[in-house]
């Protein structure tokens, strides 16, 4: 496939702008660990390379109809058989693939999906879709049991157009495939913007972000995708669901809202219609540093309160703030934009209520644009769009090292919070005999509660730590779950956060999600494994292969 | 039920509230009528009374053990067989109910609710979740079709209490069958505001609210039922269906958002945690008046667009404005509230945006607190109000009066509105064989598109008022989908807007609810003929009767 540009296997980014092989880079990272954890020499994983991998054999072989958008490539099949989760990039450094894809396919276009899906249908073949490949929580693994003839990835980047803008409504109508930076390049030419800004943003697309209900980076009001979609096009193996461009309906309940954070087991996005915005122009941004921490969270439940709608209301612990502010201090980044109006009133509304509360702050950085990416606030945002990067030289090193994210009433939050902290501190210290490093941060405010994202990293070693890994995960989703938060708040539910998405999830809604499974995807053939178990399956009954 | 203040049964309020028979107002508003429409005399029907109407014989009683909380009195018969639709009004004037419901019942708690869908499920009885009866589109209605032994009406109006307060995430649990009066007095105790006003707020409940996607007086931002729910309990035939108190969460489809809108289809609310605010203290109104009527619709889209969120954006059009203002001038609404902060810069910014495109206003205005309540807003706001209550009388007197509303894109509301306005005229012209006039107002704005709101008047005879009505409505439904519209966007769908539901909604999800419908409610007896056809029924094959 000679358009396709390759994703890194083994860690964030592109293949052709991997990292080199750098093995006194990856020395002095296990030395600085060593020497932290106190933990005696580490030797770190070399690179793995496709040749190293011993996949094995194909089950299934492309029809011959679609013979040309169809690959068993060993480097396309290592690809799509990994996300970006620990377990994902540490199984690639162990160079062992627990579950390996038989087969990729890149759809052209709307009809090509329906003739993979048909295929798909009567061959028992279990079909995943894959957006950018980012998923961290196992949505795109192959795990999908038994009782399949084999597994296809349909990866979506050919269907990567915008379609047609409406200047009038302000929406446009965009292919499912398309990445990030190509959605907004494809806007910006027209003087708009999505504005929906993932940490994946440049390698997922705008299906997987509706099929995960992705979070943006802005802190509040339209920043979910759910609320910037108009309508949309499901290719489902029973067919083709549109729904109508309608600003609002209270027309029963949303067809849409169904299809959003499906996962991949109810249909395929091809394509949805996107509210869209003009560009800001007004900005304003400053970070707040907080002596007391959960002072600092009763300032941020005040701004959300206040129904001042921040664009960034980002409280940064101070630990993870250490390294930009050097202190002891917790930081709260806080930001305004408009595309219509200056700011000013907003943000000293928004200074009022955090001044209330201790917080520090010199508003003479207000005068500086660019503030958000200079200063204290600029290092931290650097290190942020570079972490996904530096993981994977960790993690050569056998450090555990990952995040994960949840949402909670703020009647709940001190003790959740400290409950994670000291939880994961445990289970850390239990499991790989270090201690380890919690911090928090919030990526979105709402009026009844934040939602905290968590950083943690624990030494284990390089030969056992997916299995430490598993042990710290079902103690994290158990610790979420018993404290009252989310599963997941916008990372998706996937393969591994099943144990605490059925814990949360109300049984009655399994079953009748189950039922309206069964309705659109009668063979069960779609993502097999992530949130729920298909119901009993009518295999290979399914389509007609008259066109295939 | 001693406990039980009826409902008027032919008009909008209280039975013991309603207007005194008054012969010479009805001529005098017969007489108008006929001078306006240049009629001929217009006889009058006089106030039904419960006595003129013969019931059919009851199909059902009441289970021994349930007994104290049924009824099948014949007023209360009454009352539940009918809405406040123009058909309900006009079948009570002619003293003829089509569809009578057997037997009323009234639980105290959630039990009883299992009780009563427990005791349906065996004796294959259809049940109709009943908040405040003031559905306009026929949702309680016992048109239930001839495979059932009879109709329960559930009246919810029991489990009317605010349970608790969260102070500090803003969130209050409340029973579903509370009124809205009844609501808003139990949070103001404390200093908090649902905020959720829609024009039936008297005669209407939470669980009807969540249950239809109910709409609120406010124009933007948070002013939908859905954005309030924090989480929501629902009972269904299967068993009890809870989800978890979260501020956000992005684990797969929401399950709350698959009970909203689900119109007694899927369970019974019996109680949601709602997010509460503090009440607002600073509150800015204003009138704007245009000359031209699509240049005040781009003034609106520019509100819309701009993100600043005005908690009023009424557009009325001239004729519906011409009662208050009295001159040829389209009126805009426009207001902002905050609990937390003053709003000039919201309205400074708003009032250049509805400069640059032609409107006019009065500055001093805005020194007046009260101005949303005095002065041609205020006159605009009284009438509305009032319109409810007036329509009786009309009614009586062979008006159809009736409203819909719809939602639309930017891009087709132009065309869309003026479709309208001649298709209608058109229509009851042809129906009535007399002058129509259509009005309009937006009810909701939204970046993408305004909610315009349409009401219409034609005099019909007395006794054939129904069918023409029903021709009428037909047309109208077929307009609004062939103009790109909504079938409803707060009205709720019920039975009356199944044609235009059934053309909007993607056939395959129409399916997938069916499923969701039939894991929920297998014997398929929850509220037959609103929003799908339940699929084939287990009759009579669910739930265990020991406990009743």
């Amino acid at each position: 496939m000679k358009d396709i540009r390759r994703m890194n296997f083994w860690g964030w980014g592109w293949a052709d702008d991997a990292e080199a092989e750098d093995p006194a880079a990856d020395k002095a990272m296990a030395d600085i660990l060593a020497k932290t954890y106190q933990s005696g020499e580490i030797k770190p994983l070399s690179r793995p390379k496709v040749e190293e991998f011993s996949l094995p054999q194909a089950r299934i072989q492309p029809p011959r109809q679609l013979a040309e958008i169809c690959t068993q490539d060993a480097q396309d099949r290592i690809i799509h058989s990994l996300g970006k989760s620990f377990p994902d990039l540490a199984h690639a450094a162990q160079r062992e693939i627990p579950h390996v894809t038989d087969m990729v396919a890149y759809p052209r276009h709307e009809q090509d999906v329906k003739d993979l899906l048909d295929w798909s249908g009567h061959q028992n073949v279990a079909l995943i879709p894959f957006g950018g490949g980012s998923s961290v929580c196992g949505g795109v693994e192959p795990a999908v049991g038994d009782k399949y003839e084999g597994v296809l990835s349909l990866d979506m980047r050919r269907l990567n157009k915008v379609l047609e803008i409406d200047e009038v409504s302000r929406a446009a109508r965009i292919e499912g495939g398309i990445f990030g930076p190509e959605l907004e390049a494809g806007l910006k030419t027209h003087g708009y913007t999505l504005r929906h800004f993932p940490q994946s943003f440049e390698f997922s697309t705008l299906g997987g972000w509706i099929a995960t209900r992705s979070g943006g980076h802005y802190a509040s009001l339209y920043t979910h995708i759910d609320d910037l979609v108009e309508s949309m096009t499901t290719v489902t193996p029973a067919g083709v669901m549109e729904s109508r461009r309608l600003p609002g309906s209270g027309a029963g309940p949303s067809p849409d809202r169904m299809m959003m954070g499906s996962e991949g087991i109810l249909g395929v996005i091809t394509q949805a219609w996107m509210r869209i915005q003009d560009r800001p122009v007004y900005k304003s941004s400053i970070p707040v540093l907080f002596e007391n921490y959960y002072q600092a969270a009763e300032a941020v439940r005040a701004l959300g309160q206040a129904w001042l709608f921040p664009t960034n209301c980002r409280l940064v612990d101070a630990q993870e703030a250490a390294g930009a502010v050097g202190g002891n201090h917790a930081m709260l980044i806080l930001g305004f934009e408009s595309a219509d109006h200056p700011v000013e009133a907003w943000m000293d509304r928004a200074l009022e209520l955090v001044a209330d509360f201790g917080g520090l702050f010199d508003r003479s950085v207000l005068a500086n644009k660019e503030s958000n990416k200079e200063g204290a606030a600029g290092q931290w945002r650097n290190a942020f769009m570079q972490a996904p990067y530096a993981r994977s030289r960790a993690i050569a090193c056998g450090l555990i090292v990952d995040t994960f994210e949840s949402a909670v009433t703020w009647n709940r939050f001190e003790e959740f919070h400290q409950g994670i902290c000291e939880g994961m501190n445990k289970v850390v210290r239990e499991v790989t005999g270090h201690e380890s490093k919690v911090t928090c941060r919030f990526t979105h405010i709402y009026p009844d509660g934040p939602a905290p994202y968590f950083t943690y990293s624990g030494l284990g070693t390089t030969s056992g730590m997916i299995d430490q890994w598993r042990e710290i995960k079902a103690a994290s989703l158990e610790l979420v779950e018993s404290l009252g938060g989310t599963c997941t708040h916008h990372h998706a539910v996937g393969r591994d956060h099943r144990p605490g998405y059925e814990k949360q999830i109300p049984s009655l809604f399994q079953e009748a999600l189950q039922a309206a499974k069964s309705a659109l995807d009668p063979c069960g053939i779609l993502n097999p494994g992530v949130l729920i178990d298909p119901l009993a399956r009518k295999v290979g009954q399914q389509g007609s292969m008259s066109r295939v």
